[in-house]
């Protein structure tokens, strides 16, 4: 019922977390209202996205450099070592403000399911890193089943190694409910629990 | 903070309705994920937008076609005119399935504040397809204070034409957006309609 060329930038949307039938129409037709000019440059920012980004040859964060803004900044603590499941759990880290280490991307968890075995895993390349000066490898993978087992993982290889292994705290996420958390966060809340 | 590509991309999101920086960035993020071809066809798909839909001569709906799909369709009742504000007013009919007469966009509605005026609407196009065998013109704006305006110009030009004069019935919701009108509203709107 909808032109073709329109059926199909509602399928395009489609591509985007969370968005169904109803929101990709609307999408689409929003783009509908836009002049030449706006579409031109939406279409030119996607497609730069493949064409300007690659990941860093050091920690695998995306950069449009040959090295990434993190790595390439002399003011970093290369001594510690923050490693995490996907670049973009980068962003999402620098954001707090709070880690002025270095990262190093495993792209991806182990997962049996998947099929994903350490050996996919950028591990060699995190080996090949710690140098006598490293002191701290944070392992910031995310608190799933993969996530848990990748961390376990990596903990074990990094074992021997002389420096300093961390996990990120479990709790009750700021701003939360007790009453709204899960078993297990609420558990791990509890097993975590520090002095005042 | 991100690499200035991935923030560029962001702001691009932000022109689709209730879109904010959160779930802007979201959208973003899973480009990043999409592959080569993935991106390409969604940047494909937008620019075909613009390139490939034009507006049909007849009635103003967009088509990729030299006559838009309604018009050329041989079936549909060319007696009854349903008058609408724009283009995607006219999908959002079609999915009712109630109607089967034709179309015409008027390209806005008369509003002080925006200083549109009625000479800006496609109303002269409007008079020149009124024929002998023209019955009933629905006029079906918004119902909006623009909308509502446009209705009553539109009613007062046609007063004499010798057609039947009818509205929507306001089964919609006042303050709203036809496209955005669920179907069974629409559809009773419709049913509803009423002589002017």
């Amino acid at each position: 019922m909808y032109p073709k060329v329109l059926q199909q930038l509602i399928e395009k949307f489609r591509y985007l977390p969370g968005v169904g039938e109803k929101t990709a129409e609307r999408y689409a037709l929003r783009i509908l209202d836009l002049n030449e000019d706006q579409v031109q440059s939406f279409a030119q920012a996607l497609l730069r996205i493949k064409s300007d980004l690659h990941e860093c040859p050091i920690c695998g964060n995306f950069t449009e450099n040959e090295v990434c803004d993190i790595c390439a900044n002399k003011e970093r603590d290369t001594h510690t070592i923050c490693v995490v499941q996907e670049a973009k759990d980068i962003l999402a880290i620098e954001k707090t403000g709070q880690f002025h280490g270095v990262y190093h991307v495993l792209k991806g968890a182990i997962s049996t399911q998947k099929g994903i075995l350490p050996q996919d895993l950028n591990i060699a390349s995190l080996l090949d890193r710690i140098k006598e000066d490293t002191q701290e490898i944070i392992i910031a993978t995310n608190p799933t089943l993969e996530g848990e087992t990748t961390a376990m993982y990596v903990a074990r290889i990094l074992e021997n190694k002389g420096v300093t292994l961390t996990r990120l705290a479990h709790g009750l996420p700021m701003g939360g409910h007790l009453d709204y958390t899960d078993e297990l966060t609420l558990q791990k809340a509890f097993e975590n629990r520090i002095k005042v």
